[in-house]
Protein backbone atom coordinates (compact mmCIF):
# COMPACT_ATOMS: atom_id res chain seq x y z
CA UNK A 1 0.00 0.00 0.00
CA UNK A 2 1.42 3.50 -0.86
CA UNK A 3 1.29 5.06 2.56
CA UNK A 4 1.43 8.63 0.92
CA UNK A 5 -2.49 7.70 0.00
CA UNK A 6 -3.47 7.36 3.40
CA UNK A 7 -3.42 9.89 6.75
CA UNK A 8 -3.49 8.77 10.04
CA UNK A 9 -5.87 11.18 12.24
CA UNK A 10 -5.29 11.27 16.12
CA UNK A 11 -8.82 12.77 17.42
CA UNK A 12 -8.40 13.94 21.29
CA UNK A 13 -12.24 13.80 22.57
CA UNK A 14 -14.12 14.97 25.67
CA UNK A 15 -17.63 12.79 26.51
CA UNK A 16 -19.84 12.71 28.91
CA UNK A 17 -20.34 8.87 29.59
CA UNK A 18 -23.07 8.84 31.42
CA UNK A 19 -25.88 7.66 29.08
CA UNK A 20 -23.35 5.29 27.23
CA UNK A 21 -21.91 1.91 27.56
CA UNK A 22 -18.57 2.81 27.99
CA UNK A 23 -16.26 3.75 25.33
CA UNK A 24 -16.02 0.00 23.48
CA UNK A 25 -17.72 -0.82 20.75
CA UNK A 26 -20.67 -3.40 21.89
CA UNK A 27 -23.45 -5.61 20.09
CA UNK A 28 -26.66 -3.18 19.55
CA UNK A 29 -28.79 -2.12 21.28
CA UNK A 30 -25.83 -0.62 23.60
CA UNK A 31 -24.94 2.54 22.67
CA UNK A 32 -20.90 3.66 22.75
CA UNK A 33 -18.78 6.42 22.43
CA UNK A 34 -16.79 4.27 20.15
CA UNK A 35 -19.73 3.07 17.28
CA UNK A 36 -20.92 7.25 18.22
CA UNK A 37 -16.93 8.41 17.33
CA UNK A 38 -16.97 5.74 14.31
CA UNK A 39 -19.93 6.62 13.02
CA UNK A 40 -18.93 10.08 12.34
CA UNK A 41 -16.39 9.57 11.02
CA UNK A 42 -17.75 7.38 8.40
CA UNK A 43 -19.92 10.30 7.24
CA UNK A 44 -17.12 12.61 6.68
CA UNK A 45 -14.42 10.45 5.08
CA UNK A 46 -17.28 8.39 3.54
CA UNK A 47 -15.33 4.98 4.06
CA UNK A 48 -15.65 2.37 6.49
CA UNK A 49 -13.35 3.32 9.88
CA UNK A 50 -12.01 1.63 12.93
CA UNK A 51 -11.08 3.98 15.34
CA UNK A 52 -8.95 2.79 18.17
CA UNK A 53 -9.18 4.62 21.61
CA UNK A 54 -6.52 5.12 24.30
CA UNK A 55 -8.64 3.92 27.19
CA UNK A 56 -11.77 1.65 27.31
CA UNK A 57 -13.28 3.78 29.60
CA UNK A 58 -16.28 2.01 31.27
CA UNK A 59 -19.97 2.13 31.40
CA UNK A 60 -20.84 5.99 33.07
CA UNK A 61 -17.04 6.76 32.97
CA UNK A 62 -16.57 10.55 31.20
CA UNK A 63 -13.14 11.71 29.27
CA UNK A 64 -11.65 15.16 28.91
CA UNK A 65 -9.07 13.64 26.65
CA UNK A 66 -9.39 10.68 25.65
CA UNK A 67 -7.47 9.69 22.24
CA UNK A 68 -8.28 7.72 19.58
CA UNK A 69 -6.91 7.32 15.96
CA UNK A 70 -8.23 6.39 12.61
CA UNK A 71 -6.87 6.04 9.58
CA UNK A 72 -7.82 7.80 6.16
CA UNK A 73 -7.74 7.56 2.28
CA UNK A 74 -9.52 10.51 2.08
CA UNK A 75 -6.88 13.46 1.34
CA UNK A 76 -9.61 16.01 0.38
CA UNK A 77 -11.09 16.65 4.43
CA UNK A 78 -8.52 19.22 5.81
CA UNK A 79 -8.21 18.83 9.57
CA UNK A 80 -10.31 21.50 10.83
CA UNK A 81 -13.43 20.56 8.34
CA UNK A 82 -12.82 16.89 9.49
CA UNK A 83 -13.04 18.66 13.29
CA UNK A 84 -16.36 20.42 12.63
CA UNK A 85 -17.90 17.86 10.16
CA UNK A 86 -17.49 15.31 12.91
CA UNK A 87 -18.85 17.46 15.91
CA UNK A 88 -22.30 18.63 13.44
CA UNK A 89 -22.36 14.60 13.70
CA UNK A 90 -21.92 14.24 17.12
CA UNK A 91 -24.33 14.54 19.71
CA UNK A 92 -24.45 16.90 22.64
CA UNK A 93 -22.47 15.07 24.94
CA UNK A 94 -19.91 13.83 22.85
CA UNK A 95 -17.47 16.61 21.17
CA UNK A 96 -14.03 16.19 18.95
CA UNK A 97 -11.75 18.94 20.95
CA UNK A 98 -8.88 18.51 18.43
CA UNK A 99 -7.76 16.43 15.22
CA UNK A 100 -4.27 16.10 14.23
CA UNK A 101 -2.02 14.07 11.09
CA UNK A 102 -0.30 11.66 13.10
CA UNK A 103 3.00 9.89 11.59
CA UNK A 104 2.12 6.69 10.35
CA UNK A 105 3.07 4.35 13.04
CA UNK A 106 0.79 6.36 15.73
CA UNK A 107 -1.28 4.15 17.97
CA UNK A 108 -3.85 5.95 20.31
CA UNK A 109 -3.18 2.63 22.66
CA UNK A 110 0.26 1.52 21.76
CA UNK A 111 1.83 4.59 21.70
CA UNK A 112 1.12 5.82 25.04
CA UNK A 113 2.95 5.97 28.06
CA UNK A 114 0.75 6.64 30.73
CA UNK A 115 -2.60 8.32 31.71
CA UNK A 116 -4.34 10.37 34.04
CA UNK A 117 -7.70 9.86 36.06
CA UNK A 118 -9.43 12.27 38.15
CA UNK A 119 -12.18 10.99 40.65
CA UNK A 120 -14.84 13.47 42.33
CA UNK A 121 -16.41 12.55 45.00
CA UNK A 122 -19.42 15.35 46.02
CA UNK A 123 -19.24 15.52 50.26
CA UNK A 124 -22.44 17.12 50.76
CA UNK A 125 -25.49 16.35 52.73
CA UNK A 126 -27.63 17.02 49.92
CA UNK A 127 -27.70 15.00 46.43
CA UNK A 128 -25.98 17.25 44.07
CA UNK A 129 -28.79 16.57 41.04
CA UNK A 130 -27.41 19.05 39.03
CA UNK A 131 -24.10 16.59 39.39
CA UNK A 132 -25.85 13.65 38.81
CA UNK A 133 -23.62 11.31 36.99
CA UNK A 134 -20.46 13.31 37.30
CA UNK A 135 -19.79 12.84 40.66
CA UNK A 136 -20.04 10.06 43.44
CA UNK A 137 -22.20 11.32 46.25
CA UNK A 138 -21.02 10.60 49.36
CA UNK A 139 -22.94 12.29 52.37
CA UNK A 140 -21.12 10.89 54.97
CA UNK A 141 -18.25 13.57 56.01
CA UNK A 142 -14.28 12.58 55.19
CA UNK A 143 -11.63 13.53 56.95
CA UNK A 144 -8.95 14.33 53.81
CA UNK A 145 -5.80 14.46 55.33
CA UNK A 146 -5.53 10.94 56.41
CA UNK A 147 -6.71 10.36 52.34
CA UNK A 148 -4.13 12.37 51.44
CA UNK A 149 -1.28 10.45 53.48
CA UNK A 150 -2.81 7.03 52.04
CA UNK A 151 -2.17 8.78 48.42
CA UNK A 152 1.58 9.33 48.85
CA UNK A 153 1.98 5.62 49.80
CA UNK A 154 1.45 4.21 46.37
CA UNK A 155 3.34 6.46 44.57
CA UNK A 156 6.22 5.01 42.89
CA UNK A 157 6.86 1.66 41.27
CA UNK A 158 4.28 -1.38 42.93
CA UNK A 159 2.39 -4.88 42.32
CA UNK A 160 -1.14 -3.32 41.93
CA UNK A 161 -2.58 -6.75 42.30
CA UNK A 162 -4.81 -6.16 45.49
CA UNK A 163 -6.31 -3.11 43.25
CA UNK A 164 -7.35 -4.66 40.58
CA UNK A 165 -10.94 -5.99 40.38
CA UNK A 166 -9.61 -9.08 37.66
CA UNK A 167 -6.03 -9.77 37.45
CA UNK A 168 -4.53 -12.08 34.10
CA UNK A 169 -2.23 -13.84 35.89
CA UNK A 170 0.15 -14.13 32.59
CA UNK A 171 0.27 -10.35 32.75
CA UNK A 172 2.32 -8.44 34.84
CA UNK A 173 0.03 -6.17 37.32
CA UNK A 174 3.26 -3.85 38.30
CA UNK A 175 2.57 -0.44 37.77
CA UNK A 176 4.27 3.20 38.08
CA UNK A 177 2.15 5.68 39.80
CA UNK A 178 4.01 9.06 39.29
CA UNK A 179 0.89 11.41 41.06
CA UNK A 180 -1.68 10.78 43.37
CA UNK A 181 -3.23 14.20 44.83
CA UNK A 182 -6.36 14.27 46.95
CA UNK A 183 -7.47 17.78 47.23
CA UNK A 184 -10.40 19.45 48.35
CA UNK A 185 -12.27 21.96 45.86
CA UNK A 186 -15.36 23.21 47.05
CA UNK A 187 -17.74 20.41 48.51
CA UNK A 188 -15.80 18.19 46.46
CA UNK A 189 -12.88 15.77 46.78
CA UNK A 190 -11.00 15.36 43.88
CA UNK A 191 -8.61 12.62 43.30
CA UNK A 192 -5.96 12.70 40.62
CA UNK A 193 -3.72 9.54 39.68
CA UNK A 194 -1.26 9.58 36.93
CA UNK A 195 0.38 6.44 36.12
CA UNK A 196 2.04 4.31 33.51
CA UNK A 197 -0.94 2.09 33.26
CA UNK A 198 -4.14 0.87 34.55
CA UNK A 199 -5.22 -2.40 35.93
CA UNK A 200 -8.82 -3.11 35.61
CA UNK A 201 -11.21 -0.71 38.23
CA UNK A 202 -7.65 0.19 40.02
CA UNK A 203 -8.67 3.94 40.33
CA UNK A 204 -12.42 3.17 41.37
CA UNK A 205 -10.51 0.53 43.86
CA UNK A 206 -8.24 3.03 45.07
CA UNK A 207 -10.97 5.79 45.74
CA UNK A 208 -12.58 3.47 47.58
CA UNK A 209 -10.15 2.54 49.42
CA UNK A 210 -9.51 6.12 50.31
CA UNK A 211 -12.86 6.24 51.57
CA UNK A 212 -12.56 3.69 53.65
CA UNK A 213 -9.93 5.53 55.08
CA UNK A 214 -11.92 8.97 55.15
CA UNK A 215 -14.54 8.11 57.23
CA UNK A 216 -12.16 6.41 59.66
CA UNK A 217 -12.79 2.49 59.37
CA UNK A 218 -8.84 2.29 57.91
CA UNK A 219 -5.28 3.84 58.99
CA UNK A 220 -3.80 5.33 56.01
CA UNK A 221 -1.20 1.95 56.27
CA UNK A 222 -3.83 0.28 55.33
CA UNK A 223 -2.49 1.02 51.44
CA UNK A 224 0.74 -0.84 52.43
CA UNK A 225 -0.91 -4.17 53.45
CA UNK A 226 -3.04 -4.05 50.28
CA UNK A 227 0.35 -3.31 48.04
CA UNK A 228 2.24 -6.38 49.90
CA UNK A 229 -0.18 -8.79 50.37
CA UNK A 230 -2.04 -8.32 46.88
CA UNK A 231 -4.82 -9.43 47.79
CA UNK A 232 -7.94 -7.53 46.97
CA UNK A 233 -10.10 -8.57 49.85
CA UNK A 234 -8.02 -5.99 51.75
CA UNK A 235 -9.34 -3.09 49.59
CA UNK A 236 -12.29 -1.02 49.73
CA UNK A 237 -15.54 -1.61 47.60
CA UNK A 238 -15.49 -0.27 43.82
CA UNK A 239 -16.67 2.77 43.36
CA UNK A 240 -19.28 4.14 41.12
CA UNK A 241 -18.06 4.92 37.93
CA UNK A 242 -20.02 8.18 38.00
CA UNK A 243 -17.02 10.17 39.54
CA UNK A 244 -14.34 8.81 36.89
CA UNK A 245 -12.98 10.83 34.02
CA UNK A 246 -9.82 10.09 31.86
CA UNK A 247 -8.38 13.37 31.97
CA UNK A 248 -5.47 12.78 29.36
CA UNK A 249 -3.46 10.23 27.62
CA UNK A 250 0.77 10.93 27.84
CA UNK A 251 2.59 10.27 24.52
CA UNK B 1 -63.65 13.89 57.31
CA UNK B 2 -61.87 14.83 60.27
CA UNK B 3 -58.60 17.51 59.03
CA UNK B 4 -56.79 16.27 61.88
CA UNK B 5 -56.57 13.00 60.60
CA UNK B 6 -54.93 14.51 57.12
CA UNK B 7 -51.52 16.33 56.60
CA UNK B 8 -50.54 18.43 53.82
CA UNK B 9 -46.98 17.91 53.05
CA UNK B 10 -44.80 20.62 51.34
CA UNK B 11 -42.12 19.60 49.36
CA UNK B 12 -39.39 21.33 47.44
CA UNK B 13 -37.76 19.69 45.31
CA UNK B 14 -34.50 19.91 42.86
CA UNK B 15 -34.13 17.75 39.98
CA UNK B 16 -32.01 17.27 36.57
CA UNK B 17 -34.57 16.56 33.98
CA UNK B 18 -32.61 15.85 31.22
CA UNK B 19 -33.54 12.20 31.17
CA UNK B 20 -37.15 12.88 31.72
CA UNK B 21 -40.14 13.21 29.78
CA UNK B 22 -41.08 16.32 32.32
CA UNK B 23 -43.19 16.79 35.54
CA UNK B 24 -46.21 15.72 34.77
CA UNK B 25 -47.23 12.17 34.87
CA UNK B 26 -47.67 10.29 31.84
CA UNK B 27 -49.23 6.95 30.27
CA UNK B 28 -45.82 4.35 30.61
CA UNK B 29 -43.09 3.96 28.86
CA UNK B 30 -42.37 7.84 29.56
CA UNK B 31 -40.80 8.22 32.53
CA UNK B 32 -41.56 11.61 34.66
CA UNK B 33 -40.64 13.28 37.64
CA UNK B 34 -44.09 13.59 39.24
CA UNK B 35 -44.29 9.46 38.85
CA UNK B 36 -41.04 9.17 40.71
CA UNK B 37 -41.71 11.55 43.38
CA UNK B 38 -45.43 10.10 43.90
CA UNK B 39 -43.81 6.43 43.62
CA UNK B 40 -41.73 7.65 46.51
CA UNK B 41 -44.24 9.21 48.57
CA UNK B 42 -46.19 6.16 48.19
CA UNK B 43 -43.68 3.59 49.84
CA UNK B 44 -42.90 5.47 52.48
CA UNK B 45 -46.68 6.79 53.65
CA UNK B 46 -47.96 3.51 52.81
CA UNK B 47 -51.14 4.45 50.74
CA UNK B 48 -51.65 5.94 47.32
CA UNK B 49 -50.67 9.85 47.00
CA UNK B 50 -51.37 12.46 44.10
CA UNK B 51 -48.69 14.97 44.69
CA UNK B 52 -49.61 18.31 42.77
CA UNK B 53 -46.64 20.33 41.74
CA UNK B 54 -46.11 24.23 40.88
CA UNK B 55 -45.05 24.02 37.78
CA UNK B 56 -45.07 21.71 34.80
CA UNK B 57 -41.56 21.72 33.47
CA UNK B 58 -41.40 20.72 29.89
CA UNK B 59 -38.95 17.58 28.91
CA UNK B 60 -35.68 18.19 29.47
CA UNK B 61 -36.34 21.15 31.67
CA UNK B 62 -34.61 21.46 35.48
CA UNK B 63 -35.61 22.48 39.08
CA UNK B 64 -33.83 23.65 42.17
CA UNK B 65 -36.98 24.66 43.68
CA UNK B 66 -40.13 22.70 42.40
CA UNK B 67 -42.68 23.26 45.21
CA UNK B 68 -45.21 19.94 45.21
CA UNK B 69 -47.46 19.15 48.00
CA UNK B 70 -49.38 16.29 49.10
CA UNK B 71 -52.11 14.56 51.48
CA UNK B 72 -51.30 11.87 53.69
CA UNK B 73 -53.34 10.40 56.42
CA UNK B 74 -50.16 8.75 57.98
CA UNK B 75 -49.35 10.66 61.16
CA UNK B 76 -46.93 8.31 62.08
CA UNK B 77 -44.07 9.48 60.20
CA UNK B 78 -42.21 12.48 60.85
CA UNK B 79 -41.00 15.19 58.38
CA UNK B 80 -37.31 14.67 58.91
CA UNK B 81 -37.93 10.66 58.33
CA UNK B 82 -40.23 11.18 55.54
CA UNK B 83 -37.63 13.40 53.23
CA UNK B 84 -34.95 10.99 54.07
CA UNK B 85 -36.85 7.94 53.40
CA UNK B 86 -38.74 9.78 50.23
CA UNK B 87 -34.99 10.54 49.45
CA UNK B 88 -33.68 6.80 49.46
CA UNK B 89 -36.31 5.88 47.41
CA UNK B 90 -35.90 8.25 44.37
CA UNK B 91 -33.07 8.34 41.56
CA UNK B 92 -29.87 10.17 41.98
CA UNK B 93 -31.09 13.65 39.33
CA UNK B 94 -34.11 13.94 41.81
CA UNK B 95 -33.98 15.45 45.53
CA UNK B 96 -36.54 16.33 48.04
CA UNK B 97 -34.90 19.63 48.99
CA UNK B 98 -37.07 19.83 52.31
CA UNK B 99 -40.33 18.90 53.91
CA UNK B 100 -42.34 20.66 55.46
CA UNK B 101 -46.44 20.79 57.31
CA UNK B 102 -48.70 23.05 55.27
CA UNK B 103 -52.09 24.42 56.12
CA UNK B 104 -54.42 22.31 54.66
CA UNK B 105 -55.43 24.80 52.15
CA UNK B 106 -52.40 24.69 50.91
CA UNK B 107 -51.78 23.70 46.96
CA UNK B 108 -48.31 24.11 45.41
CA UNK B 109 -49.98 25.55 42.22
CA UNK B 110 -52.68 27.41 43.30
CA UNK B 111 -51.20 29.34 46.72
CA UNK B 112 -48.50 30.43 44.30
CA UNK B 113 -47.96 34.03 43.36
CA UNK B 114 -45.20 33.72 41.31
CA UNK B 115 -41.97 32.09 40.31
CA UNK B 116 -38.45 32.46 39.15
CA UNK B 117 -36.93 30.43 35.91
CA UNK B 118 -33.16 30.62 34.79
CA UNK B 119 -32.04 30.04 31.26
CA UNK B 120 -28.43 29.25 31.12
CA UNK B 121 -26.60 29.49 27.83
CA UNK B 122 -22.96 28.35 26.69
CA UNK B 123 -21.17 30.78 24.67
CA UNK B 124 -18.05 29.07 23.65
CA UNK B 125 -16.66 27.49 20.55
CA UNK B 126 -15.93 24.30 21.95
CA UNK B 127 -19.34 22.28 23.04
CA UNK B 128 -19.13 21.81 26.83
CA UNK B 129 -19.78 18.02 27.00
CA UNK B 130 -19.73 18.18 31.15
CA UNK B 131 -22.76 20.48 30.80
CA UNK B 132 -24.60 18.46 27.80
CA UNK B 133 -28.49 18.80 29.08
CA UNK B 134 -28.14 21.75 31.63
CA UNK B 135 -26.84 24.60 29.33
CA UNK B 136 -27.68 25.28 25.67
CA UNK B 137 -24.84 25.59 23.73
CA UNK B 138 -24.49 28.79 21.52
CA UNK B 139 -21.47 28.68 19.89
CA UNK B 140 -21.41 32.05 17.86
CA UNK B 141 -20.40 35.08 19.79
CA UNK B 142 -22.90 37.00 21.69
CA UNK B 143 -23.22 40.86 22.56
CA UNK B 144 -24.67 40.89 26.18
CA UNK B 145 -25.16 44.66 26.11
CA UNK B 146 -27.96 44.71 23.91
CA UNK B 147 -29.84 41.60 25.46
CA UNK B 148 -29.31 43.59 28.80
CA UNK B 149 -31.38 46.72 26.83
CA UNK B 150 -33.70 44.40 25.72
CA UNK B 151 -34.74 42.64 28.61
CA UNK B 152 -35.48 45.46 30.77
CA UNK B 153 -38.23 45.82 27.86
CA UNK B 154 -40.37 43.01 29.31
CA UNK B 155 -40.33 44.54 32.98
CA UNK B 156 -44.14 45.55 34.32
CA UNK B 157 -47.41 44.28 33.17
CA UNK B 158 -47.83 43.24 29.43
CA UNK B 159 -49.72 41.02 27.38
CA UNK B 160 -47.38 38.60 26.36
CA UNK B 161 -49.14 36.70 23.83
CA UNK B 162 -46.70 37.02 21.09
CA UNK B 163 -43.94 35.11 23.56
CA UNK B 164 -46.88 32.28 24.24
CA UNK B 165 -46.62 29.46 22.08
CA UNK B 166 -50.01 28.33 22.12
CA UNK B 167 -52.60 30.58 23.93
CA UNK B 168 -56.34 30.14 24.64
CA UNK B 169 -58.45 33.14 23.84
CA UNK B 170 -60.80 32.46 26.61
CA UNK B 171 -57.54 33.32 28.89
CA UNK B 172 -55.77 36.04 30.16
CA UNK B 173 -52.34 36.32 28.55
CA UNK B 174 -51.42 39.50 30.80
CA UNK B 175 -48.27 38.67 33.33
CA UNK B 176 -46.50 40.73 35.23
CA UNK B 177 -42.42 40.53 34.93
CA UNK B 178 -41.10 41.91 38.21
CA UNK B 179 -36.91 40.94 37.33
CA UNK B 180 -35.46 40.04 33.67
CA UNK B 181 -31.75 39.82 34.31
CA UNK B 182 -29.03 38.78 31.52
CA UNK B 183 -25.67 38.56 33.28
CA UNK B 184 -22.45 36.70 32.03
CA UNK B 185 -21.36 34.02 34.10
CA UNK B 186 -17.75 32.48 32.97
CA UNK B 187 -18.47 31.26 29.77
CA UNK B 188 -22.55 31.52 30.21
CA UNK B 189 -25.16 33.72 30.12
CA UNK B 190 -27.67 33.49 32.21
CA UNK B 191 -31.28 34.58 31.90
CA UNK B 192 -32.94 35.15 35.15
CA UNK B 193 -36.84 36.07 34.84
CA UNK B 194 -39.14 36.30 37.76
CA UNK B 195 -42.92 37.25 37.48
CA UNK B 196 -46.44 36.30 38.68
CA UNK B 197 -46.73 33.61 35.99
CA UNK B 198 -45.31 32.85 32.88
CA UNK B 199 -47.92 31.37 29.47
CA UNK B 200 -46.66 28.18 27.78
CA UNK B 201 -42.78 28.50 26.49
CA UNK B 202 -42.71 31.82 27.56
CA UNK B 203 -39.70 32.14 28.65
CA UNK B 204 -38.22 29.89 26.05
CA UNK B 205 -39.60 32.20 23.32
CA UNK B 206 -38.30 35.28 25.55
CA UNK B 207 -34.30 33.46 25.54
CA UNK B 208 -34.52 32.72 21.86
CA UNK B 209 -35.38 36.64 20.90
CA UNK B 210 -32.68 37.76 23.36
CA UNK B 211 -30.38 35.54 21.20
CA UNK B 212 -31.33 37.29 17.74
CA UNK B 213 -31.07 40.44 19.64
CA UNK B 214 -27.61 39.61 21.36
CA UNK B 215 -26.01 38.82 17.70
CA UNK B 216 -27.33 41.21 15.89
CA UNK B 217 -30.09 40.22 13.61
CA UNK B 218 -32.47 42.67 15.82
CA UNK B 219 -32.44 45.80 17.71
CA UNK B 220 -33.66 45.66 21.57
CA UNK B 221 -37.04 47.35 20.37
CA UNK B 222 -37.87 44.44 18.80
CA UNK B 223 -39.62 43.48 22.22
CA UNK B 224 -41.67 46.37 22.17
CA UNK B 225 -42.66 45.05 18.73
CA UNK B 226 -43.49 41.83 19.73
CA UNK B 227 -45.81 43.59 23.05
CA UNK B 228 -47.46 45.49 20.52
CA UNK B 229 -48.29 43.46 17.91
CA UNK B 230 -48.98 40.55 20.31
CA UNK B 231 -47.56 37.90 17.40
CA UNK B 232 -45.22 35.22 17.73
CA UNK B 233 -44.11 35.80 14.65
CA UNK B 234 -42.23 38.89 15.26
CA UNK B 235 -39.96 36.91 18.50
CA UNK B 236 -37.45 34.62 18.20
CA UNK B 237 -37.08 30.66 17.65
CA UNK B 238 -38.22 28.91 20.90
CA UNK B 239 -34.98 28.42 22.85
CA UNK B 240 -34.03 24.09 23.78
CA UNK B 241 -35.14 23.06 27.04
CA UNK B 242 -31.57 21.92 28.00
CA UNK B 243 -30.80 25.97 29.75
CA UNK B 244 -33.94 26.11 31.49
CA UNK B 245 -34.27 26.01 35.33
CA UNK B 246 -36.78 26.71 37.68
CA UNK B 247 -35.19 28.47 40.53
CA UNK B 248 -38.10 28.59 42.63
CA UNK B 249 -41.78 29.01 43.54
CA UNK B 250 -43.22 32.57 45.66
CA UNK B 251 -45.87 32.33 48.14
Amino acid sequence: MDLTTRRNIKLVIAYNGARYHGWQRQAPPFDTIQQRVEQAAVRVVRHPVAVFGAGRTDAGVHAEGQVANFHTTNLAVPLIGLRRAMNSRLPPDIVIRSAAEAPEDFHAAGSAVGKTYRYRLCVAPTRPVERAGLVYHYWRPLEIEPMQRAARRVLGRHDFRGLASSADDRQSTVRTIFRCDVAAVDDEIHVTVQGDGFLYNMVRNLVGTLIEIGRGRWQPGQVDLILESRDRAHAGPTAPPDGLCLVCVHY
